[in-house]
């Protein structure tokens, strides 16, 4: 269970509020790079984790420390909105043209909340919790959180560069910072569970029930046969298991037939024969043409 | 622009319908951990590529293949679903109870799509771009990829002991190793872009403007005191700047203060005044508390 | 900022894991009568809180509590998917036509997490975030709250009434006591805001500039003019400031009517005019009939 | 069934078009605290309501009128847009840098509709009807409702302060009656069905059943054992049944511990066992501590 | 505005409720080709039609039909859950094994509406309006109205097919006879408006700004040069104005160039040059090769 | 499977980049017009297709085209978004008041993207498959072929007149045109499929079945009891089957009546019985009253 002292991490200064700016904080909070997903995430990696314990603990500590981060960014648009005009009258105060500040707001900022954070991006768009990767295989979830903190670490970075405020910007530095640790943190629990040793994730699946002939091998699609060449296409694999190669990708199956629709099924009498190709059985046959790539 | 020759990358053989089987293969098209989404994610970050044109091509080209895999599930759930049960009277015929079949069915498949695959997951929900991560940051979206890749691993391996049917174990032993390649491709990728000198992303930011105190701090947030340790907590961090510590979190800032709300903002008049704690104006005090944590 | 000592509000037992409670359990979490929204509601209602101090305070204390319930939720739907079958062979061995545990699985609680808990709904409908109502106005929101508690206690007894786990039957014994006290909570706030004299919400806009004679009228849109009696009809207003009327509701207004399409707008050609009307310009005509009412 | 007679049911006047307030007036038709998710509401209450008809004829009468003021909202959207600009080079005509109309235009007013409203609130989000609350609880759904038109007036109001344009206040004034109306109808009917007696909702569940200790304490989460008072803490509850008390929260449960990943989950390896732990069953131990209270 | 009598537009009879059923006409509610869709779709295709007054007219009128079919289908689904389990015990009574009837069910049918109908599709998915298609064009709005109302009817006809209860039969016989009538409505205001006239949608826009040597081209994207023949690749067009023909598709345009990234973009250092490509400004080139489709 | 060239269909040039046309732009990338959607919806009906193999070439054929469509379009939202402002800064530089591009932007373009496309329709809603149509019945799918293509159209129209970049100007041009021929190439598929021989869809159901008094009847629900006439009120049916009528819409059923609320259904005590209307079972009765039509 959790506890509260009603405190912010860090303190949170707006020395010239910005509506639009609160806008943009807002992706901070609800976005798919925000807030919001990334305390989600840890929380239910944390209550689904099997295994050693402390990746629970470790988890589950820096879930908690996400929630204040909610709360700053939340206090950081609220005071941002202070001063906000509220009606169209008020906006034609500082541009006679006219909408120079509320074309910049969210509308829901002075219709849905009086001038207070929303759980949603810098679109409006509601934070939709699909978003919370917990896949029970605590590898992936790394990468997972790795990613996330890489994207928000950008975001915050893409805030910081966009607002000149130094409140704002020093609340932001520290945000960076706490990213920073939180890419090392993931990285290091990588390693902490075996490094290159936990690769291909899941570890837990015989290789050998893979077709392995195309385990290193990275495909080429282009129509002209051409590969593009990196580190991807030769040299040892990442996981020192065997060494990379370029293939072409060629169809190894034909083409694939459905079965006529049957007449009970809503379809068109035009559906229920295959005009043309014969009435067989609905199935897509085809041998694996290893000597394809041979 | 693209092309097609209308034919399987690799054979799609099921041996025993089982609509079942039908519904659980949608999460491998449909789901965030499905091919729809690396398909799309890998397009969108290779028709956004800045830099170097080597990245474009090679996302592009992964991406081709992706779109490849969609078609070979989406004729898996349609093959499974030859002989599903239209009726509630057709399921009696397979169990006197009733309900061994349809009861496991997506209805959808009998309901909307006249016994074929859906753009959604296993739970009928649809796929919805905004799990598309595009960051504009290569190595983040590196990251991202080895995420997709590990989760889809991981469900392409869950689907593969979940069946027996020999046509689709063989399907998913294909699709499993093309997960082991494209986790391989894409931290081939992150090291062709510098491996840890990629750290922190984005590394264009200067780290000098970061709070930096917190960047390799493993904040404890456990009432007692205690912190979880492990690779996280000490020895030298994955970057190889620094060390990693472990530090006791602590409120640096005050509680946050809001303005009383406005007039005419639709509050209720209560909230138009601080009753109790002072009339000052809306703003969140606090010194950075550095001693506190020296 | 939070903080967490990683242990359980109240104990979670199952003596007997049934996968398709886990799935029914599901609402609890991530559905719209669920914790992961009244936590986040009560949580963005403290953030955005302008006013007296102390309903800040109240809401945040509350919201923290409601983490753990997520906590516990999360817990239970892990314990009661042990032992769920992984394969439809392990099906197959409870039950010889096979479906009777699967068909009632949420089957992303075997291939997405794990065996754990989704942010999701009981139809593995991801949580969305729009459900968090916090509007700015303290006594709309109190009402949003006790709905909450009132659907969530609702949604409590069902799932007490589903299961005979009495492990499950403790917890959620548990879980609606604080969902009775939650509903007492809000209403008690209602009150310490005024009670009747918050009404109408929001109490700030002057009475006299709405059309006062609509204010306290129920309105019949019955074809045969019947109008639906009840307190509602006659007596005292709830808020002390008139009696309740019935009304037979009639059109004050006219046909609306708007401007053609204009050339250039994408419409079709035929939508330039409008044949048989007149050119006349788009607008909406009608005096208030006030008469028609008196 | 229903019928129209394809007017309006007051009177719906824009005197200077303006798109901006046509993106605003959005919030009201297709936002959370709009017209057609009221709409939906009251008409899906009336569909599944169980017990007295008059709840369901009241139900359904006033869902027929909401249906009128989206009808309404919608033709002030259109005619709020009747001389948008269509181009960047209509808009540069009216500023000459540019940006003062088309910037705060909902640009789907243009692309999508050809100048008319959508189901979408004032961000563009369409109306999603899991806000349809409709809980088979009749006394749990009128305070659903009294929330409705609590953020719906709210709403209005803050639309009403925005606007300078004479229909569009009288129009508003008009809901805004409507919704004062509203208000007091859903509270009526909680009266009409028993008032206190109501509650707890459901008041169909024994009392006995649930922790009765923890019926009616509110819960102290701060970590410096404050407890925010109000009338929540103390002095009888609402529904006359107890006293209010105050308590610091405390865990009655331990730390969960799931069973380790099966080998077959795809997992990882590290996963199946509990190095540090032992290998026991997953389970949550933990005697209710009664005495921690006492 | 509209109004009610009450009653159902034709009787809702069930004789032997399933509540599996009762999940599966939730499609018909719900569903993207359910009757929420059409209703609202209709609904707003009328509040924005400029142009003649009588498809205004038309659409409000088969509008206020619609919601009539979501009262029947909504009764239709609350018999079918008269007599559902409420728990596993009950369930169990009906078959041994259990999970018979209870897996079938759409859970929130018992949790969250109290045996009621949700604005949702047969696998819970809520209703979401941006299905309602109003593009402010007549013609293709008329195309999306007989779009709907074929879905619909494939939809109706499998529901048919899928029960046996003779008053679902009888209801829905019903419905199918609307959709038919329907279906014809809508291509009779196609001919009303001019029929092939109308083509191509928008007729508003001078097809002398089009590309028109790709007006009407059949593009074959086969990687062998095949293009599938059919009435689209010879002949008349359907307009009239033109011959279809059949060309094989290739590039007109080159690779794709964009600018490297901004220093202060978030991108990675890497990005800020096009090492290997020179440093060319951020376009795409590529004069149109009209030559090489002649 | 699929391949490709890297290069794009048609030249995209930008001549004077604008961040607010991007956003336009990505309406027709990400909106429910745009083009994931086509090229999704074309792809899983080809993948679905049951019946001659014809329809399913046509159909994968034409999906290809619409993919190198979408990355023409997130081209050009890249090149537009180049040299947009990445701060209130820059924006100020533009306009001394502020506003005038910044406003203009989405703002995830900037914060999420790094200056490149999203995935999402103009207002940043990501886009959701559910709006890929595939039925399963041919004659469905390809109306609602025509429709896309119809609302794909409309918008190119729109953006087109919205924009004076001659380079925009000019992809649009060629975008339009393959929308023209888009159209024409599902009606000639239709007629393909035997025309109107393809009525009513689905053309596999015995229209004896339906009760054919009211499938070509047009229902008026006008309170005065007029019906808005057309031709679809008189003169021969679509189909050439019947002739169309015009009838007044009148309820053939009675009130719905649903049993009271089960004990143990969390309902109000209230609802457990029908006070003042008999406690009989749960049912609707009525029989169908031909003669009120006769």
């Amino acid at each position: 269970m959790f506890y509260t002292d009603g405190k912010l991490q860090f303190p949170v200064r707006v020395e010239k509020p910005n509506p639009a700016f609160a806008r943009a904080l807002q992706q901070a909070i609800g976005g798919v790079e925000g807030e919001i997903r990334v305390c989600l995430q840890y929380m239910f990696q944390a209550f689904g984790a099997r295994g050693p314990a402390k990746y629970r603990d470790m988890l589950l500590n820096t879930a908690t420390e996400e929630l204040g981060h909610i709360e700053m960014l939340s206090t950081a648009v609220a005071l941002n909105l202070e001063n906000a005009p509220l009606s169209f009258k008020e906006d034609m105060a500082a541009d006679p043209v006219g909408g120079a500040v509320l074309n910049g707001t969210d509308f829901r900022h002075i219709l849905s909340t009086g001038l207070a954070a929303l759980p949603s991006d810098a679109n409006g768009v509601p934070f939709d919790a699909s978003h919370v990767y917990a896949s029970g295989n605590l590898a992936a979830d790394m990468y997972a959180n790795v990613t996330a903190e890489s994207s928000g670490r950008v975001l915050a970075v893409r805030l910081y560069n966009m607002t000149d405020d130094p409140g704002m910007k020093e609340m932001l530095s520290f945000l960076i910072a706490r990213d920073t640790m939180h890419q090392q943190q993931w990285l290091a629990a990588i390693e902490d569970m075996g490094g290159e040793a936990s690769l291909p994730i899941p570890n837990s699946f015989p290789q050998e029930q893979e077709q392995q002939q195309f385990s290193y091998a990275y495909f080429g699609h282009m129509t002209d046969g051409s590969i593009p060449e990196g580190r991807w296409t030769s040299g040892p694999t990442m996981d020192g298991k065997s060494e990379f190669q370029a293939m072409p990708s060629k169809p190894m199956g034909d083409k694939p037939t459905l079965a006529p629709a049957r007449p009970d099924s809503g379809a068109q009498v035009e559906q229920t024969s295959r005009s043309g190709t014969g009435g067989m059985m609905g199935r897509v046959e085809g041998a694996i043409e290893r000597n394809l790539l041979s």
